[in-house]
């Protein structure tokens, strides 16, 4: 069983190519390190520093992949708005360009990470579930509910390959890149502990999210080419435990042994509440929740993580700003 | 009032811009004339030949149009399985980037030409409405469907531009490409029969569309920025005629005076009955459908105007085709 990783030098890539070899895969990938670290490559992984945009077909048809797991994406779902092109060309582009170049090497099974923003901001305020209509509200949310398709419309039209794609929901946990100040909240707010700094808020931290530890989520993308019953399905996959951003500001700050301190932002056109049901990847992929952990816990494991590696330095956009209206003088 | 019409050298474009014109706008246009004809910009309109993946702002922020219409695109939606990244990059980052010009300029409305293709192959078989749920099934419609939540999330997220988008129904008519070997039925049919050859169909035929005149699509959208109703509106546009493929050769051969004959392909992956209901389109825009006229008398029109011009060369794709496994014979 061989696989080909996209992103692999990236937060979640990093943990599913350890997943992967763990279960005795064989594993290549690539990434841009745009935003992954090199350092993040597990051992026995093979590397190379390719764009998703290139052409693929030299390196994947000589490997001959069982499955591809595309997991590189430029993921700031609130800088999306600002930065449309760039978006679509790294998320919905560079998707059908592996996928392509996947097709060509005769893949078997294409595994891919949406993201709850595909849904959008549905009214019924009950956790959405994979059947919830989704109408995204940014670009970001838009290129992944255009990849889902695009990926559903190829297994369909060519006869193959199989499919798994999951939306994972606020995913944090060691190896996530704290350095990048326009996404992921829980490294934005050890990167500002670790700085003395206090924790940027946008609105009041009232806003609610269910903050997912890596390892299940890694546990489920991992196994999607080796469980049945993932074959073409769609999986929202992370945490159960509701908590606003202000709580997790707290929390973080107990673990970190701080005074919690907050720097309330004006607040920006985002979701209040998101919550998924996470009834049916718990049903399908029961083995990668049996050691599952609070979020308490995961945050002392990834504090104790970023204390025991070099803090890296910020990492800029890779693109200019096409649209600087209404952008939050924080990202400027 | 100033108007922008991206592909003006286009179809659907250069009507839009004859009918804007005719109203009294000032009208200027682009066009990359991959599929467009130069001789379609109407006299009046402003042209320059510049793709919508270029740099826009030296262009439109000088002229600083009230409203723009983004009509351009690759719309070859059977072959668009075979070229996606071609089709994504062409149909929706050159959107994202046209919008973010229009942004940068300060335009007032946006008016979009989506496809019925961002249904899919609803399950009903009744005709769809604007809110029948989207779930489209290949690379255009899908690339459509994104350009729409595109649209509707950088409108609400900065305030503006207001939008309007149409999901316009095999619309056929005067100035359209009768060159391309992918795409219109309407033209393939004549272009055959002007070379003495069968008409070709996938299947056997009875797959039913709604075929469109232009004349009262084309009225609507260059109205849609002045009628206040169509603000931030999506509206299917059409004719409520339905014909089968078969009855569309069988029509077309008596307008042209020929034996009618058939050339049977594989079927392909293609949705069967595709119908729309019109009722929100005719409520709003009502003046644009008081000389609608039938499909028969449509084709007269559109015959007598290809017999009055020279048959252009054959329009090749722009793109390289990327897969080509399941590639019908007739398109290699």
């Amino acid at each position: 069983m061989k696989a080909f990783v996209t992103g692999i030098a990236g937060f979640i890539g990093a943990h599913v190519a350890q997943h992967l070899l763990d279960a005795g895969w064989e594993v290549s990938g690539i990434d841009d390190l745009s935003g992954g670290r090199i350092e993040n490559v597990p051992t026995g992984a093979e590397f190379r520093q390719i764009d998703c945009n290139d052409s693929l077909d030299e390196l994947l048809q000589p490997i001959a992949p069982t499955a591809v797991f595309h997991l590189a994406a430029y993921a700031a779902e609130g800088l999306s708005h600002h930065i449309p092109v760039f978006n679509y060309q790294n998320n919905v582009v560079a998707t059908a360009n592996v996928l392509g170049a996947a097709c060509r090497a005769n893949v078997e099974h294409f595994v891919f990470t949406s993201s709850i923003a595909a849904y959008g901001h549905p009214k019924s305020g009950q956790p959405f579930d994979e059947r919830t209509p989704c109408h995204p509200c940014d670009p970001y949310g838009t290129a992944k509910l255009a990849c889902e398709h695009h990926i559903q419309s190829v297994s369909e039209y060519f006869g193959g390959p199989r499919y798994t794609i999951f939306r994972p929901h606020n995913v944090f946990g060691p190896q996530q890149n704290i350095a990048d100040p326009y996404r992921n909240v829980v490294g934005i707010f050890i990167r500002r502990a670790l700085d003395g700094q206090p924790f940027p808020v946008f609105g009041d931290g009232s806003q609610t999210r269910s903050f997912s530890y890596i390892d299940s989520v890694a546990a489920c993308i991992a196994a999607a080419p080796t469980t049945e019953q993932a074959v073409n399905q769609t999986f929202n996959v992370g945490g159960d435990q509701p908590m606003s951003v202000r709580e997790l500001g707290e929390t973080l700050a107990e673990v970190m042994a701080i005074e919690p301190a907050f720097e309330f932002l004006p607040p920006r056109q985002e979701v209040q509440h998101a919550h998924a049901s996470h009834a049916k990847v718990r049903s399908v992929f029961p083995a990668a929740f049996e050691n599952e952990i609070d979020i308490r816990t995961g945050l002392e494991r990834m504090v104790a993580y970023v204390r025991q590696h070099s803090v890296p330095e910020p990492t800029p956009c890779p693109s200019a700003i096409e649209i600087s209206d209404k952008l939050p003088p924080s990202w400027r």
